[in-house]
């Protein structure tokens, strides 16, 4: 296990609650450090007369927290040895009573005693340092603990437990074998003999460029997980959006307030289905006439249409079929690479003959996905639903295990790519071995990056400035 | 240790969320009942293989929560034996990642393995049915949970610790001797004896009486110790009470906004001064002309000043010494019983000969409490600031150990009081022991109510109601 030390400040005791913040029936404060436990001591104090320092590691405790002769609180107080801890070093973990005076109380002694408030992300830093785990795997903590849907949970938790490390390990170590084939040609230039052997450094190459496009094209798919998949609802403004919405929003409404930090505002509506978020996003303009599709609120609404990942033309069942043509044409050019385009044919209930409509709908509209539908009396509503989960599922299902929502690891993972597809041009055009190696060193580089293996103060700053103290 | 069981209910399992809601780094989950630990067993797998039934109370497990195939979380689990636990009988304790989404998936799936969600208090409630505590010290814990001020903090710490309730227990006992003794003369009652000795009895009921009183009077003190002093500051418009508040607010802004909870209205401020609460009321209204004192503003005022521990007067010290003389007075007379008027010369800086002043102030406010005072440049705020809390500690060393801040408890108080008294009464006017024993019996009786000794389900749900979930 590697035990890295950047200065002074890597040595002192942090200290901070570990627990959401405010009241509650109990809250847990976690120390960690070289001398944590030693200076828990100095200030808990055991009926038994048994201390801290003395006590079997992961077993609990009950004592007192003093302040000199001041009671500050009952506690339970567990001991956690290095390297068997979430951090790797020692460390203390105390479960007080959740008001948020004592949680302060605590802290202030504890401060008192020689140790320091955590600065964000700081235990996870730490647990990373000491090779606890990489960074991908330090970005998954915080990722778990923001995640507020089913899929997304799932994406975090794998790449928590290394799912992603472990692939890109493998190809890391291939690449540092072959680059050291190149540059012991290099050291025999004179002799102009071939180490490694051109053949299957393409085909290797190739592999990996085949991996990190797969991986990159993920990035949408783990970003959609992650922050929501955008669905646009286009049409005119009295086919019945505001009720679709409504009659999803509805069935689920439960599980919606359940979603704490669930990002809104005033078009979006955010909608947890089946473990999958959507963000669905009301384009109200569209006119059914050609002339006045050149206002900026049309130009915004396209633009939705173009960043969405499903989009649900709904048009009025009851009006001739006739009048969702002018604007298909146009909504059909704005889709994005990969999205789906759904026609939904609404207020169904008004129509005599729903066969026939959808027979004719099916002849003017070949190849499209066509559903009706009574948004007002909730038909279809549940298959809807059951449609757009599907189509989120059905993409998971055909990624790899690895999905990339991480914004870094897709600017590390596209760099690489360029920089292999350098190396393959290379290759292909007969470079020399040294042009190549600085290629693929390069790739190497910055699939180091992504799990720490390669890191400086910049990149441990960005990964965990963006954590919660405590963590 | 007495162990009482009402219904089917006492026996389930029960769970819930005992850190503050919202996401933190981590959560803590109790589960608490009978089959607890074989409950979580089922959906904890350690990587060693080591099951929770097999763990060693009071030690840290890692391992995952699974459902079905599903991994929700890693997680630390803590087993805890009956009757070495909160609440006494068999609990785990489980640490997870402090996501929403975890956090109610494994409640989720400790409801799929059979527990039920905990209902508020319900934790506190079964320690003391187990007789882990007695009831004042179950609402102690409610009150610690809540405290937000050293001095409530201590108050409810001292109550938790059975300061109070071993004194009760003391108490009863004795009656409940003196009440043997009487029944034994009823048995007797043919032949006229007297095993209770009718001077003794009377000793020890005035001795109760007094203790009684005593804590009765406490309750005014512990009521301002749980939920603020309550200070009224009387003034015209324009003699500097919001500069004054404001000049309170700045130094101690950085506690007054870590206070969680603190109820606050338009015309309330609320602030922590060296550990006390207190209750700013600013009472606008005054004006220094008589023929206006009769509106409506103006009575609600007195009646603020009727309910305030401290009246601050402010004066403006430039003015003349008069202007203060015509509601000086009203403000005397509608003071509370036991509270403190201080006159406050605001403006000082503004005042050639300071010491002159004060001087006729005096003559004028013979007895009374003056303090010259700069609200706008901050002189003798901190000296006013002290003096506040110096009010406070003095009725804080002068009161007993005990404290009453309980409702519940000054009614139950108030009655045994009634009742000792009555007792009283019947042993002067030689009544027979039948009926100052039945008295005697209604104090018990009181007294029991409030540890608990005496108690019904009213009496716990009202105790209990109050808790939150997971408590």
């Amino acid at each position: 296990m590697r035990k890295r030390k950047n200065n002074m400040e890597e040595d002192s005791v942090i200290c901070a609650i570990a627990t959401s913040p405010g009241m509650g029936a109990i809250a847990v404060i976690r120390v960690s450090g070289e001398e944590s436990v030693e200076l828990c001591d100095s200030i808990f104090f055991s009926p038994s007369g048994k201390r801290l320092v003395d006590a079997l590691p992961n077993t609990v405790l009950f004592g007192q927290i003093r302040e000199g002769e001041e009671l500050i609180d009952e506690v339970l107080a567990t001991v956690f040895r290095s390297p068997r801890s979430f951090t790797g070093e020692d460390s203390v973990e105390i479960s007080c009573h959740g008001s948020v005076y004592i949680q302060q109380r605590i802290l202030q002694a504890l401060i008192h005693a020689g140790a320091r408030m955590a600065r964000p992300g700081e235990y996870t830093r730490r647990a990373f340092l000491n090779g606890k785990m990489d960074l991908t795997q330090a970005e998954a903590v915080a990722d778990l603990v923001a995640s507020s849907s089913a899929a997304a949970h799932r994406m975090a938790m794998n790449q928590m437990r290394g799912g992603f490390s472990s692939e890109l390990t493998k190809l890391r170590e291939e690449l540092l074998r072959l680059v050291a084939l190149l540059e012991l040609e290099l050291d025999f230039s004179e002799e102009d003999v071939e180490f490694a052997d051109r053949g299957e450094l393409k085909e290797i190459a190739l592999r990996i460029d085949g991996w990190l496009t797969r991986l990159c094209d993920s990035f949408s798919l783990g970003n959609v997980i992650k922050n929501g998949v955008p669905v646009a609802i286009v049409g005119n403004t009295n086919v019945g959006k505001s009720t679709l919405l409504n009659a999803l929003l509805r069935e689920e409404r439960a599980i919606v307030s359940d979603v704490a930090g669930t990002t809104r505002d005033t078009i979006e509506e955010t909608l947890n289905l089946q473990g999958v978020i959507f963000r669905f996003v009301d384009t109200a303009g569209i006119r059914n006439t050609s002339d006045q599709v050149e206002t900026i609120g049309i130009e915004r609404t396209f633009s939705k249409i173009g960043q969405a990942k499903i989009v649900l033309l709904l048009v009025d069942a009851t009006k001739c079929v006739e009048d969702i043509i002018p604007y298909y044409g146009q909504v059909r050019e704005s889709l994005a690479a990969g999205a789906r385009l759904v026609v939904l044919l609404n207020k169904v209930d008004g129509v005599a003959d729903e066969g026939a409509l959808l027979k004719q709908v099916a002849a003017v509209l070949p190849g499209e996905t066509v559903m009706p539908l009574s948004a007002k009396y909730g038909k279809n509503v549940s298959e809807l639903e059951r449609f757009l989960v599907d189509i989120v599922q059905a993409d998971l299902q055909e990624a790899d295990d690895v999905v990339v929502s991480n914004v870094r690891h897709y600017e590390a993972l596209f760099a690489a790519r360029e920089a292999i597809r350098r190396s393959l041009e290379g290759l292909v055009s007969g470079l020399s071995g040294e042009f190549v190696a600085q290629d693929i060193r390069e790739c190497i580089h910055y699939l180091g990056e992504i799990t720490g293996a390669i890191t400086n103060d910049a990149i441990l700053g960005f990964v965990f400035e963006h954590f919660c103290i405590g963590k």
